[in-house]
C-alpha cells in the first residue's frame, strides 16, 4: 500500500477470484467456466481482417450487438447495457444507485457483493440464507432498500421461482432489485420479461458461462431505459469503449449459434444430475443446484481435505472457507468424462481414507 | 435519467468520444488511431486456436503481459500495471488517490480528466495555458496538489522536456504526478526511467496509439510497486479480469514486434512534417506536435466550419467548442496518402471561399 491510497480504500479487502493455473494439467471444475468451446462461427468471425481492424476503436455504442441481445431476448436496444463482464454491471450498479437507501443481499451469495458495498461506503445488510441454505423471498418483500440476488444463488445453485423474485420487486418499487442471472440458463427462470413490467428491476447477465466466452468479458444488463441511461452515463464517465472489438464480434457470432449454447446447457443440465446422484451415491448431500455447478459436502471427509487431496490428483474445485459453508465444494460440471474423472477421484479419497470399501 | 440515480451523479456531464461511423467511407483521422494495421504477429497470434480457448478466463493477474513489458521498458513486473485501455488507469488513479488533496491539470487537456474529478466530486483546479498553447512546467512546481499531465499534451500536441517533468515530480513529492504518455512515442521524452527514482510518479501508457491497438483496449501504468499495488486493490475491487485473453495475446505479440511499430511511428513523424510545412504554405498556424496529430487553425477559416466542409468531402477531423480553441482542428496524422488528401481537401475548400486563387 501506498501513503498516497485514500484512507477510505486503506482496510478494504479486494474480491479473491479463483485459481487460474498457468499450465493445462487440472481438470479445471473451480470457475464455471463451459467445457465447451465457443461456436464454430465464433471462431470464424474472429478472422485475419477483423484482427487487422484492431486498428480503429470499437463503437463505443455497441449498436449491433445490443440490437442483436434486443431481438434474441424480446426487448428494446435501448433496455440493453453491455459491460467488460458483468462484474462491471455490478460495480456501476452499487456506485450509481444504492447509495441512498443501502442495499440488502444473501449472507452467502456472490463473494464480490460485499465487496463493492465496502468499496462504495454502502448501508448494507446481509441476510442470512435458511437452515437448508436457500433463499427466503419473504426476507426481502417489502425491506425498502435496493436489493441484490443472485438467481441461481451463488454457489448454492439454488433458485427463486418467477413468482418469488415478482413479489421482491413489487414490494420494493422506490428501490432497485438487482436480479444476478449469471448461472440462469441451466434451468433456472430468468426474470427478464419482467423488465417491461416493472421499472426497478435490472437484470445482470453474461455470456462467461452458458455462451463459452469467459475469456472475452462479456456482460450485459436489461432494465428499464431509464436504468440503462444511468448506466451509459457513468460508462461514458469512466470507460466508455469498454467493450474491445474482437469481444463484440464474439458476442455477435455467439448470438446467432444461440442453438449450439442452448444444447451444450441441457447437457450440462444431464451431467449435472449424474454428478449429484454418483456423488449422493458416495454419501454426499447435494444441494438441489440450477447451475452449471453443485455444492456438496460429505460427512465422511472435511470440505477443506477434499478440496486439497482432489487437487493433488488434478481436479481444481473451489472451497470456501466462511464457517457455515467451509465443509462444501463448489464444483463445476464439465463434459461426463470429467465428471466420471471427479466422482472416480471422490471415490478414491473416500477409500483411502478407509470410509469407503 | 432514473428516479434511482444517486444525487451525486446528476449533474455529471460524461466523456464524448470522436466520432466512430459505422460505415468506412471517410478517411478517419478525428480519433488518433494509427493508419497501420496491427503487426503480422498479432494477426498470427490471434489464432482458431487461441479462441477456442475463449471458454477459459483469462489470467487477472496478466503475468505473462506484465513480463514482457517490464522487461521493454526496462523495470520489474511489479511495477507494471494493466488495464482496459488507458482510460482505466485515470478512472482508477482519480477515484484512488486524489481525493485528499486534490488535484490540478491543464484547462486545455484531454477532457476526461475533468470527467473524472467530477466524477469522484474532487477537489480540482485547471491551470490555463500559455499564450501559444505550451504548459509553463513552473504552475505545477511545488503546488501541493496531485498533478495530472499529458505529454504530450492533447489536443495541442506540445511537449514539456524531461527535465520539466521532473521539476514537477520532484516538487511535489507528498503527491502523485501522474504523466499521461498517450502519446510520447511519436517524438515526446518518456519519463518512465524517472520511476525508479520518485515513489510519486505514474506513468499511464496506451497500445492504442503508436501499436494500433485501439480496437483491443490494452493501457498499462509503470510506476512505483506501491502505487501499482494500489491500483490492483482498485481493480480487485471493481473487475479483476479486466483484460480479455484475446487482447492480452495481441499485446504480448505487439511486445515482441516492437521494430514494426517504431518505424510506424518514425513514418507517422515524416507525415507529420510533411503536413504541418503544407498547411503552412495554405496560411494555418500548426502549432509544434511531437504526437500523431496535429492541431491547426486558420485566420481565413472558422474551425467549425472547415470540420464541416471536411467531413462533406469524406475527412473527419475532430473539432472541439471550448472559446479559446474553437478556431482549431485538431487532425490526426493518417498515412501520406491520407495526409495529401486532407491538404488537397483544404485548399479546395480555401479555393471554394475564395481565399486562395
Amino acid at each position: 500500500m501506498s501513503r498516497f491510497l485514500n484512507e477510505k480504500f486503506k482496510s478494504l479487502e479486494a474480491y479473491t477470484p479463483g485459481e487460474q493455473p498457468k499450465d493445462m494439467k487440472y481438470i479445471k471444475l473451480n470457475t464455471n467456466e463451459s467445457p465447451f468451446p465457443p461456436s464454430k462461427g465464433v471462431v470464424d468471425a474472429i478472422s485475419a481482417d477483423e484482427v487487422g481492424k484492431l486498428r480503429l476503436y470499437p463503437d463505443p455504442e455497441g449498436s449491433e450487438l445490443k440490437s442483436a441481445l434486443a431481438e434474441l431476448y424480446g426487448v428494446k436496444k435501448e433496455n440493453v447495457f453491455l459491460s467488460n463482464g458483468s462484474d462491471e454491471i455490478l460495480n456501476f450498479s452499487f456506485m450509481a444507485f444504492f447509495d441512498k437507501k443501502g442495499v440488502v443481499f444473501p449472507s452467502i451469495s456472490y463473494g464480490f457483493y460485499k465487496v463493492y458495498a465496502d468499496l462504495y461506503g454502502l448501508n448494507y445488510e446481509q441476510i442470512p440464507l435458511c437452515e437448508d441454505f436457500s433463499i427466503n423471498y419473504k426476507d426481502y418483500v417489502g425491506v425498502e432498500k435496493n436489493v441484490v440476488i443472485a438467481n441461481p444463488n451463488a454457489p448454492t445453485g439454488m433458485t427463486l421461482t418467477l413468482s418469488e423474485v415478482e413479489e421482491i420487486v413489487k414490494s420494493n418499487s422506490d428501490n432497485i432489485v438487482l436480479i444476478d442471472e449469471a448461472y440462469v440458463d441451466f434451468g433456472g427462470e430468468s426474470c427478464v420479461g419482467l423488465t417491461k413490467k416493472y421499472d426497478n428491476l435490472l437484470v445482470c447477465c453474461t455470456y462467461s458461462k452458458s455462451r463459452s466466452l469467459a475469456g472475452a468479458r462479456l456482460g450485459f444488463a436489461i432494465g428499464n431505459s431509464e436504468i440503462i441511461a444511468d448506466l451509459e452515463k457513468i460508462k461514458y464517465s469512466t470507460n466508455p469503449y469498454n467493450i474491445n472489438r474482437l469481444t463484440m464480434t464474439a458476442g455477435l457470432a455467439a448470438v446467432r449459434d444461440n442453438d449450439y449454447y442452448m444444447n451444450n446447457c441441457r447437457i450440462i443440465e444431464e451431467n449435472r444430475e449424474f454428478t449429484k446422484v454418483e456423488l449422493e451415491g458416495l454419501g454426499f448431500r447435494v444441494l438441489p443446484s440450477k447451475a452449471n455447478f453443485i455444492f456438496a459436502e460429505s460427512d465422511d471427509i472435511d470440505g477443506g481435505t477434499l478440496y486439497s487431496d482432489l487437487r493433488q490428483r488434478g481436479i481444481l474445485v473451489r472451497h470456501f472457507t466462511s464457517e457455515r459453508i467451509k465443509n462444501f465444494n463448489r464444483i463445476t460440471i464439465g463434459t461426463l468424462d470429467d465428471m466420471k474423472a471427479l466422482v472416480s477421484a471422490v471415490s478414491d479419497i473416500l477409500k483411502s481414507k478407509g470410509e469407503l470399501k
